[in-house]
C-alpha cells in the first residue's frame, strides 16, 4: 500500500524500516522502468513547482528531471530570496498562493524547519530540499539506496563516517536512518569535529554498535562502505586551524590497498580534494553513481505523494 | 467573436464592457474545463516566454502554469536584469529577437511604458505583466473575476478601497475597469494616502457614486467588496511616517462584525499585518481565492491572443 | 551519414566543408519542416540541460526552443556562478553529475577552455554556448547559414568585416570556417582594432585574398556580405579613446546609396548604434533574420549530435 499518498516529505524521522525498505523498491523499479522505456507517463498533466531560496544546481536539477522522466512539467525559482520574500510575504502565505498553481512542491530554503512552516498552509504535498542544518531527506534516502544497490543489503554491514561529522546535516541524517537496520558504525574524525554526543547516546541507546577513532588507516580496514565528506571551511572562524584540520584525511589509491577489496566509498559531492581523483576510475569509486541515484529515489518519492504509484 | 486574437495586452485601456465580460466568460469555462479534464491541450506545440526584469514569483508561476495547464511549454528569463540589458541592447531590439523564438512573451520591467515599447517591434503578441507604476492588467482583469465569481455580478456593488490608495497601482487598474459599470466606490484611506484628485473627477464624469472617507468602522457597515492594499514602505522617507500611517487600519474579526455577513475581502498580495491572519479562516477572505483565479484569467488571455480559443 | 552523432560542439576547427554544407542543409530541412508542421517530435523523450556560468538571454532562449520545437525538454541554470562552484567543486566532477540527469548539455562560462573541461568527463554530449574570448561555435554556423541563405552561395563572394576585429570572437570564429571556401575577405577598422597579425598569415597561407583598410565609403563598393560587429567598451581602459573609435564607423541608409543593392548586412547583436535602425526595415538588414537562423542552426546540432536525423 502506497502510505506516502499525499503526504509531505519534510524529514527522515517519520520513515519506518518497512517504508524505507518500499521506497528502495519503488526507486529500483523505476530505474529499471526508466533503463527499458526511456521515459515515463506516471505524472502526465502533473506540474512540480521547485522554489529554491538558496542556490543548488544539483539537488534541483535531479529533481526537476525526475519530474520529467516522469511525463510531468516543471515551474521554477532558482533565485528565490530576491522575490517576494523580499516584500515581506510571509511564507505560509506563499505556501498557498504556489499551491494553487501546481501539484507538488519542492522547496530549499537556508532556515531550519522553514519548509515545515511553509508546508502548513500547502495544499499540495510539499518536499523538503534542504532547511538549513536541519534536513536534506531525500539526500539521506539516495544514500541509502545507494548502499544497498552495491551492498545487496544494509543489515550486517560495517559503515565508516570521515569528515565533519560535527556539522554536515548529511552525515546526521543517514545516521538517523542507518539505526533502523542491524549496522556496525565507525565515525573517524579530527578531534574538533566528532559526533555530537547526542548522537553518540541515541545511537547506543538504539543498540548500534559504534566505534570513535582518529585513525583511518586502521579503521578503514574493517569497512563495507565509508561515508566521507567536506569539512566546510565556513565553520572556522580560523583559516589556518580549518587548514590544519581539511588536511588530515585524504582518499587516496595507496590508502585504499589497506581497504577490503569491495569497500564502497561515497560522499554526498561537490567534493574538493578528499578524495584524490585517482580514485574515480577504481572499483570502489560509488560518488557519482550515487549521485545518479538521487534521480530514482526522487522519482519514487513524487509519484509516490503524487499517488501514482503502485507496487506490484 | 475572439477579438483578442494577435493582440498585445499592455493595458486595461481598451477593453470595453462586452470584452470584459467576454474574458470572464472564457475564464470561468477554462476553469470549469480545467476541473474537470485536468489539463487541456489547447495550446500544444506552443511556446511561451517569460522575460522578467525585475522578480515576481506569483506572476510568473501563474503565467507559466496557465501555459503549461493548456498544453503548452515556457522559456522563461527570471533575472533580466542582468544580461543584455546590461550590454545597452534596445528593447526593440530584443523584442524582435525573442519573437523569433516563441509565440507570445509575457514581460514585467520596471520602466513604465516599458512593455509597450518592447511590443512596437514584436512579431508574437506581447502581454504586460507589470510594467512599473504604470500598468499590469491582468491582476485587474482576476480582481474583477473574483468579484464576479464571489457575488454572481457587478453591476450594483458597493466597494470599497482600503490602504494606499495615492500610489497602489493596483487600485488605480481595477477603479479604471469599474468605472464601465453601475458600481459604488468609497475610498478609505489616511488623509496622505488619498486617491489622486484626477482619479475622482475622472469617475464623477463617468457618472460612478463615490465616497472618501478616514473611518472604517464606519464605511466597512455598507460594503459587499472591501479591496485591501499594502502600504508601501519604499512610498515614505520618513520611517515614523509610514509607521505612523501603517498601523491605521487593520481588518481583524472584531472589525468584521460590523460588516455585512458576506462581505468579500480581496488583496493582490502580498499582505504584511493589514489583513489578520485569523480572518484567512472565516468566509469572508477571499484573497487567496484571488491569486488562485489569476490561473484562469491568464489561461484565458492565452488562448485567446493565440487564436485558439472561440466561446460556444 | 551523421557523422555528429554523440560527439561535442566545442569548436568550429574539426569542422570540414563537407560537414559544414551537410549542417546547413539538415537546418535547412529543419527550417522548412518547422514551417509546415509547427513542431516536431524528434527529440520527445530528450532533456536538455543549459548550464549559463555568464548570462545570455538570446542564446540560452534560442537552444531552449530549439529543444522544445524538436519535443525534447529543458532543465535551466540561468545564473550559474551562485551555486555548487561556490563550494569549489570542478567542472569534470559537476559534469559528471549533470550529465547523469540530461541527454545533452549547453553550457556557457566566462572562462577560455572550460566547456572543454567540462566536457571531458560528460557521459552526453557538450555544446559550447560561448567560453569566453575563446569560441562560439553556434554563433559561426548561424552566420554561415545566413550567407548562403541570402545569397544563395558561399564560395565567390566578397565578405566585409567592421569594427572591433581584434578582439571580437565572432569575427575570429567566422573567419576561420571561411577560410574553407573561396572568398574574398575586406578587413575594415581603426587602426587600434585591427584583425591581429597571426589571422591575416593564416588567412593568406591558406589561399584567401585579403584586404584591409579604415575607409568604409570605398570598402562598401565591391561587397556582397558586411559583417558589422560591435566595439566594446569594456575592452578600453581609457573612455574618450573608446568615444573616438566607436564613432568612427556608421551604418546608415546615406552610406547605404554607395553599396551593392544586395548587400547582406549583418551583425551578432546586441547593437548599440553601429547602425542606425532606418537601415533596420530596408532590404539590406539581414541582421534579425541571422538572429532567428540561430534557431535552425540549434535545432540541426542537438538532432545531430543526438543521432536522431539522416539526412535523405
Amino acid at each position: 500500500m502506497n502510505r506516502f499518498n499525499g503526504y509531505h516529505i519534510l524529514s527522515t524521522d517519520s520513515f519506518d524500516k518497512k517504508s524505507l525498505l518500499f521506497l528502495l523498491d519503488i526507486s529500483q523499479e523505476l530505474k529499471e522502468r526508466l533503463k527499458s522505456e526511456g521515459s515515463l507517463s506516471l505524472l502526465k498533466g502533473k506540474i512540480l513547482a521547485t522554489l529554491f531560496f538558496e542556490p543548488s544546481t544539483r539537488t534541483r536539477l535531479s529533481f526537476e528531471t525526475a519530474m520529467i522522466r516522469l511525463g510531468g512539467q516543471v515551474i521554477t525559482v532558482e533565485q528565490g530570496d530576491s522575490s517576494s520574500i523580499k516584500k515581506g510575504e510571509s511564507l505560509e502565505d506563499m505556501s498557498r498562493v504556489v499551491s494553487a498553481y501546481c501539484d507538488t512542491i519542492v522547496m530549499r530554503h537556508p532556515e531550519p524547519y522553514s519548509v515545515r512552516k511553509f508546508s502548513t498552509n500547502a495544499s499540495v504535498p510539499v518536499i523538503n530540499a534542504g532547511d538549513g542544518t536541519n534536513q536534506h531527506p531525500t539526500q539521506s534516502l539516495l544514500d541509502l539506496f545507494t548502499i544497498r544497490s552495491e551492498k545487496t543489503k544494509i543489515d550486517g554491514l560495517s559503515i565508516g563516517f570521515l569528515g565533519d561529522l560535527k556539522n554536515g546535516r548529511t552525515v546526521h541524517s543517514l545516521i538517523h536512518i542507518l539505526k533502523k537496520f542491524d549496522v556496525t558504525l565507525t565515525f573517524i574524525s579530527h578531534n574538533n569535529l566528532k559526533l555530537p554526543e547526542t548522537y553518540i547516546k541515541n545511537l547506543t541507546e538504539n543498540g548500534i554498535k559504534i566505534k570513535e577513532t582518529e585513525n583511518l588507516e586502521e579503521a578503514i580496514k574493517e569497512l563495507d562502505v565509508l561515508y566521507v565528506t567536506r569539512v566546510q571551511k565556513e565553520r572556522f572562524t580560523d583559516e589556518s586551524e580549518y587548514l590544519k584540520v581539511k588536511d588530515k584525511y585524504h582518499i587516496n589509491n595507496k590508502l585504499l590497498t589497506q581497504a577490503k577489496k569491495d569497500l564502497c566509498i561515497l560522499h554526498p559531492l561537490p567534493r574538493l580534494d578528499e578524495i584524490s581523483t585517482e580514485v574515480d576510475t577504481g572499483p570502489n569509486a560509488k560518488y557519482f553513481n550515487q549521485a545518479q541515484n538521487g534521480l530514482y529515489i526522487r522519482m519514487a518519492i513524487l509519484s509516490l505523494i503524487l499517488g501514482k504509484y503502485k507496487k506490484n
